[in-house]
């Protein structure tokens, strides 16, 4: 069996490890050449993930070559040309199949999906411009994010806003041209004040099967994920509702492949903030901490070999490294800590490695936990 | 940091993936340019492992790209040339030093070591013909394995003799010249009436300090492992006296690595039968069920980075799928199942691939065990 993978980012190094491990032929869509999963694939092309093949000029002959011998196509990332997806798709088997990404690219189109399948949502509305946002600020209140609708991830394309003084400078902002309306437009958020951050990954196939990683807890820095957790204590009945209504929507898409989604808990009500299409940084602790990580049943998914058993083994934290490299010589001051580094150059606020740890108690995480934040720093805000 | 590899088989596959998760880069020397390792390491020299450069024609060139910028050798497997891994040594730091692989290329050699360290072997001797043959017949007696000193594995280079026919039968396919007796000589060494064969994997770094994994216990058929399983009950007092003896003597060593001891359990005693001085198939259960696997404590002591906790975690079993290829299917059966795909040519008696399970009761492990030995057959006889 060979699977088409696009993207060649850590996402995609994890995934195509799975593919491997379970004699799956991997080939690689790599926009540079250089990302980290480059290094396990060697049968790789490299062309733009915007490519489309119409348009492309020496770009039909990489759009073949990528496809020839493939029996299913699967990415990494949702910032990639849905014509190049949609092409694809007539060619080899897709998943996810195109018209969750499509959601999933466009925030305003992803709230009402979220709305639609019966999940809470927080109160937010489209903009485009200065009158636009000014009727948006209205309805959902000046504690707000404005986020552009499209192309945004780790806080980039997103300003903050906390009062009426925020929405002059932003107005001074444009008028000075350091702020420019995106083409795409926006949406605005209320920013709820939540108590906790928290996600589900979760994995359907072919026949319908699930398998629910248990829920995680998030910490984010700046707009970058910092640390994760799981399995936590829940408030049960709104998770089971929301676990329940994400299922029932994913089977009216037919859904094939890993969907993370991330919620804010706000008085033990679970508000819906997005969705990912893929595998997702706040399911890395899975590689040690569940019984078939999220990487392999998304593999699993996508070749229609069954799901593995997403239950916990024990308790399982995960710590992002960003922005200052890993330094290997620190896993030895914590016991059973373990270290995936995406081998990239470092840069500001970029993600290089994340950490596992694991434990059979909650105390002994809690305290491995602080031992490892204390050795590496949180992401640091942007510039 | 830059690691060489030498050798390119599952076992060179899954220390590269070890390395490269650290952030530590890996060249490989790669027999044939087409092993397991490969497909992880684009950055590999082809050269046959027999090289030695002094002699080889074209050949110092690849020691030379071999060696360039790296800044510690390992290796995966024992059968290579000695005068490689001497050479080396002059140019880069080489772990395990070559003293203890050349006592692990000679069975004959071996057992001398093994017996100093204080260990109990079995009753063995030298032979390298028909006559020294019929003198080691009588201290070892009849029921004996012949054993080539050099370059046996898995069953290769071995003779299975029960009575005086089979010494008969020996001698007159020597006559017919369906034996040949190997330039390198052989042990005539006693087969035991062993309750249990038991392996130990144990780590030691530079500073001295070790990470023994729990022992493990395993199954042959003829010749090949087949299953593994760990922890398990031992000879308490026995299990301690072997572990101290062999940490004295890798102590003695300044040895750095990760070595495996195979023993076997005799009416409580435990008779050492040989070691590796490298990781071991025995010790494969670890990348699931320890805090560190075996391939990542041996990376880490390579490469000074302190040990791992070797803890188990819960209970583990292992499986070599050997001569028929692994069917990824069969994983959606056994919940739980890690399958490692070796992406190697199916032949018979060859490994290629390994299942590994956990379980935090005996009962359910060994259930799931039995489910797995009836969907992957026990190596095949020799033909």
């Amino acid at each position: 069996m060979k699977l088409g993978l696009l993207g060649d980012g850590q996402l995609g190094w994890m995934l195509a490890e799975a593919a491997q491990r379970l004699g799956i032929e991997v080939r690689l869509w790599s926009a540079a050449g250089t990302g980290t999963a480059v290094r396990l694939c060697p049968d790789h092309v490299v062309a733009p993930l915007d490519y489309a093949p119409a348009e492309a000029a020496g770009g039909p002959s990489a759009f073949d070559a990528f496809c020839s011998g493939l029996d299913v196509v699967t990415y990494e990332l949702e910032h990639l040309s849905l014509g190049l997806v949609e092409a694809l798709a007539k060619r080899v088997p897709v998943h996810p199949a195109p018209a969750v990404l499509a959601l999933a690219q466009d925030r305003w189109l992803e709230k009402a999906a979220l709305a639609a399948a019966g999940l809470e949502v927080a109160p937010h509305a489209p903009c485009a411009d200065r009158k636009t946002l000014e009727e948006a600020l209205r309805s959902v209140g000046y504690r707000a994010l404005l986020k552009t609708r499209r192309d945004g991830y780790d806080g980039k394309g997103q300003w903050r806003l906390d009062s009426p003084e925020d929405f002059e400078r932003l107005l001074g902002a444009e008028d000075a041209g350091h702020f420019r309306w995106p083409a795409s437009g926006c949406v605005l958020e209320r920013r709820l004040r939540f108590d906790r951050e928290l996600s589900l990954v979760l994995t359907r196939d072919a026949s319908g099967a699930f398998a629910a990683h248990p829920w995680t807890e998030n910490r984010h820095e700046h707009g970058i994920l910092y640390t994760s957790r799981a399995p936590v204590a829940l408030p049960k009945a709104a998770a089971e509702e929301t676990e329940a209504r994400l299922k029932d929507w994913l089977d009216s898409h037919r859904y094939v492949g890993t969907l993370a989604l991330e919620c804010f808990e706000v008085d033990g009500r679970l508000v819906a903030n997005e969705i990912a299409p893929r595998v997702h940084n706040s399911g890395h602790w899975t590689l040690d901490g569940a019984r078939t990580s999220q990487f392999e049943n998304h593999i699993r998914a996508v070749c229609g070999l069954g799901l593995g058993s997403a239950e916990a083994r024990g308790l399982a934290a995960m710590v992002n490294v960003v922005g200052v490299p890993a330094n290997p010589e620190l896993l030895a001051r914590i016991p059973g800590a373990r270290l995936y580094d995406y081998a990239k150059a470092p840069r500001a606020r970029r993600k290089l490695a994340h950490i596992n740890l694991c434990a059979d108690a909650d105390a002994a995480l809690t305290s491995a936990l602080a031992a490892l934040e204390a050795l590496v720093p949180p992401p640091e805000p942007a510039q």
